[in-house]
C-alpha cells in the first residue's frame, strides 16, 4: 500500500523544478504586462476513460492536455499544473504510474507539477488537474469578441476522436489515427500562443465537446450568429467521418477561431509555412444568433443531435 | 437533467465578480510585491462526507474552508476559488444545492467564484476545488523555515472534528460544537493572515490530518525536531478528548505556528487581544529529527498510530 506522503517524495524527486510540500504552492512573479490564467478539468473512469483501453502513459498524456488546450485557446503559454487523484486500492500501481508519466508528459509540454492532492477512492480513479498559464494581456484571446464578418476556421481535426472512441468502445480495429486521437490528443500548443500574438484574430476556443456545441458558446458569448458552409466543411473530412461525426463529435482538441476577413489570407499563409498545415475555413460570422448552415449557397436545416455529459440535447 | 451550461449560467448569475465562461479565467494583476499562491483538494462521498449526513450547505461551506486553510495557513488572502464536481444523476438536486449554496460561501468568505468544471459521475459525488491566494512575498509562511528554540503552537482546537465524525458514523448524539467542527470547520483566515505579517512567525501550515501527522511533516520538512510537552498539551483538552485523538484526530483545520522565542509573548497576548481566545503552546523546537514527547520533565514514549488516507501506517 502507498502513503500521500511517499507519493509527495516521489512526484518532488521526479519534478526537481516544482516547489510541492507545502499548504499551497507559490506563484513565481510574472513578467510586466503578463497574466495568469487558469483552468480545470476532471476525468473519471469510466466517464471519460476506461482502465481497460488507457494505459497510465496515455491518461497522463490526455489528462495533461485536455488541460493544456483551455490555456492555450487563451492564446495562453502553459507554465504550472496542480494534479488532483483520487485512487482505488485495487488501482495503485496504475495511479503510481499514471503520476510518473504526468511528471513525464509535463517536462514534454515544457510545464511544472508544482502540488496536488491524493485520496483515497471506494470505485473509481479520478483525476483533477489544474492548469496555469500566462500570456501578455493584449494577447490573451475570449470567446465573446467575435465580430461581425470574421471568417470561421479551426485548426486540427474533426471527429477523429470520437471515431477512435467507437472503435475502442466496440473493439473494432481503427486507423491508429484515429484511436491516438481519443487516447493521446495534442494540445494545439505552438499554434494557440502563436495566434494569441494575432490582433487579428477576435476570439479563440478550443473544441473539446464538438464543434456544433463549442461554436454555439462563442456564437451565444458574441452575440453573433455563425454560417456554416457545409460544402467547405465536407472537403476537410476524413473519409471515415460523417457530416454528423464532425458537427457532434467531441474530445478532439482543436482550436476554433474567428479571424478579421481582411487579415485572413496573409495570416493563414503565415500559419501554414510555420506549423506545415493549414486553417480550415468554414464559415462566417453575421450579426443574428446561433448557427445557420449553407449548402450549394442556400440555407439548408440540419438535424444537430449534440449530448452534454449530463445526458441532456443541447 | 440539468445540463453543464445551465449549471455554469446559474453560476454566473449568483457569482456576478467572477470570469466564468471562458476556457480559462484571467486572474487579475497583482499588487506590487504580491504573489499568488495556490492549492486544491478532493472531496469524495463515502471517503470524506456522506450524503446522509452532510447537508448541501454543510458540504459547500467544508469544501470552501478546507482549501481557504491551506492557503491561509500560507500567511496569505484567498481571492479566487474554481470548482470541479461530478454528479452522479440521483444526486442532481443535491449538487445544484450544494453549488448553490457555494457561492453564498465563497461570498461570506469573500472570495470569488471564477470557473471550473462539470461532469457526469457514475456512482459517488465528487468535489475539487482549486483555491487561489495572495500575499506579499515577505509574508508568505513555509513549512521548511521552523528554527531551534521556537516555540511550538496551535490555533484553534484538537480532536473535535474526528469526535464529531465517530458520532456521526455511530449515530450517538453528541455536543453540536464537535458535530459542527466536522461538517463546518471554520479555516483560520483571518489568524492566517494577521500571523503571515509577523516576522517572528517562522513556519506555519495547517493542521488537517491530525496534529502528529502534520507536526511530522513541519518538523521533518525544517529538518528538526519537536518537542511535545504532553503536560501542556492535556491543559487544552476538552473532557471527550483524549490524548490519543487530539493528537491522531485529523480535519480540525486549526494552524500550526512556530514563533521566535523572545517574540512569543508580546506576539501572544496581542493575538489573545485580536482574537478574543489564545494561542497554545504545546512544545518547542530543537535540533534533531521527529518527535519526542515529555511529561513531569521526563522523555516519555506514546504509541502514536495515525493512518493516512491509504490505510498506511506513516
Amino acid at each position: 500500500m502507498i502513503s500521500e506522503d511517499k507519493i509527495i517524495q516521489a512526484l518532488k524527486t521526479a519534478s526537481p523544478g516544482g516547489f510541492i510540500g507545502d499548504d499551497a504552492a507559490v506563484l513565481p512573479h510574472l513578467s510586466t504586462g503578463n497574466k495568469y490564467v487558469i483552468t480545470k478539468d476532471l476525468l473519471l473512469q469510466n466517464v471519460h476513460f476506461r482502465i481497460s483501453y488507457f494505459t497510465p502513459q496515455d491518461l497522463a498524456h490526455k489528462a495533461l492536455h485536455v488541460n493544456l488546450s483551455d490555456i492555450v485557446a487563451m492564446g495562453a503559454e502553459p507554465s504550472y499544473i496542480l494534479c488532483g487523484i483520487s485512487i482505488p486500492s485495487k488501482l495503485q500501481d496504475y495511479a503510481v504510474s499514471f503520476l510518473t508519466s504526468l511528471t513525464l508528459a509535463c517536462q514534454n509540454a515544457g510545464v511544472i507539477l508544482i502540488g496536488g492532492d491524493t485520496t483515497a477512492s471506494q470505485s473509481h480513479l479520478l483525476i483533477s488537474i489544474t492548469a496555469i498559464g500566462q500570456a501578455q494581456e493584449c494577447n490573451i484571446k475570449y470567446r465573446s469578441t467575435a465580430k461581425s464578418d470574421d471568417i470561421i476556421c479551426i485548426v486540427g481535426n474533426l471527429g477523429f476522436a470520437h471515431f477512435g472512441f467507437l472503435a475502442l468502445e466496440q473493439s473494432r480495429t481503427a486507423d491508429t489515427k484515429y484511436v491516438n486521437a481519443f487516447l493521446r490528443p495534442e494540445a494545439k500548443i505552438k499554434e494557440g500562443i502563436w495566434l494569441g500574438k494575432k490582433e487579428s484574430v477576435h476570439s479563440m476556443m478550443d473544441i473539446s465537446d464538438g464543434l456544433y456545441i463549442d461554436l454555439k458558446r462563442l456564437v451565444s458569448s458574441s452575440n453573433k450568429c455563425a454560417v456554416i458552409d457545409i460544402d467547405l466543411l465536407q472537403t476537410y473530412l476524413a473519409p471515415e467521418i460523417s457530416l454528423q461525426t464532425a458537427l457532434e463529435g467531441g474530445e478532439d482538441y482543436g482550436l476554433l477561431v474567428t479571424i478579421r476577413k481582411d487579415a485572413f489570407e496573409t495570416l493563414s499563409n503565415d500559419f501554414s509555412k510555420i506549423f506545415g498545415y493549414n486553417l480550415k475555413i468554414i464559415g462566417h460570422i453575421i450579426n443574428g444568433k446561433g448557427i445557420s448552415f449553407k449548402q450549394d449557397r442556400q440555407n439548408v436545416d440540419l438535424a444537430v443531435n449534440p449530448f452534454t455529459h449530463f445526458g441532456e440535447k443541447l
